[in-house]
């Protein structure tokens, strides 16, 4: 069902900051790109076949705001790519782990994505993603 | 400096449990490693290129026990990859991020792998590791 991982996703506090230390890592800044639905910045990062994606709340509002606020900055998800994302929802409910989304939403980068429940996740917010890029 | 990510470290209470959530995912179970010298038992997962890496405890002195005592279960490390380890802690350091290991040490997986310091990096774990599989 999973082909690779999509990508990671890292709550910062700020996006510049974020930026600038995995540029010093070596990685490089693909773009930017606002996703005003989740009211987050975000940074993209390609890493072999995975990206680093940073996330900045443009809003106290924002999940990824109350994230930071909850847990502090660091790694807020996993997205495992699908090729058929309907298809791996049924899957996942039908082998008993719960969805927040049954349904494919849009999320960043033209991607269609769904979140597991993390209450049957182990600890890991755990989204699912149909890479469209 | 960075080729990809080498693997993504979950922090789990138990393995079986951990194996079996990533099984229902479609992951395929690689190997299962115990390392003595961090107090771990290591369920390996290859997933596009680069793995889910399970580590439950083997002791409470484990700093995977430490890590679930304080944040509970969850995402523990990110490990990037890179081509030589020593010349990346020389100028990861040089770039002004403090380092744990200065020289590189024996990890998982016959790796050879060093900790960037979490003060730096924005509240990450990172591991650097020569891959040697």
């Amino acid at each position: 069902m999973v082909k690779h991982i999509s990508h990671i996703g890292i709550a910062v506090k700020n996006l510049e900051e974020g930026i600038e230390f995995y540029q010093k890592l070596g990685l490089e800044l693909e773009a930017i790109e606002e996703v005003p639905s989740q009211m987050v910045r975000v940074a993209f990062f390609p890493c072999g076949d995975t990206r680093i994606e940073l996330l900045e709340a443009t809003s106290p509002e924002s999940p990824i705001a109350k994230a930071i606020e909850k847990r502090g900055e660091g790694v807020h998800h996993i997205a495992f790519a699908v090729e058929d994302l309907p298809a791996a929802l049924t899957e996942t409910e039908a082998n008993g782990i719960r969805l927040i989304d049954k349904e494919p939403r849009p999320g960043a980068h033209q991607a269609d994505i769904a979140f597991l429940h993390p209450k049957s996740t182990l600890g890991v917010l755990i989204e699912l993603c149909k890479e469209n890029h």
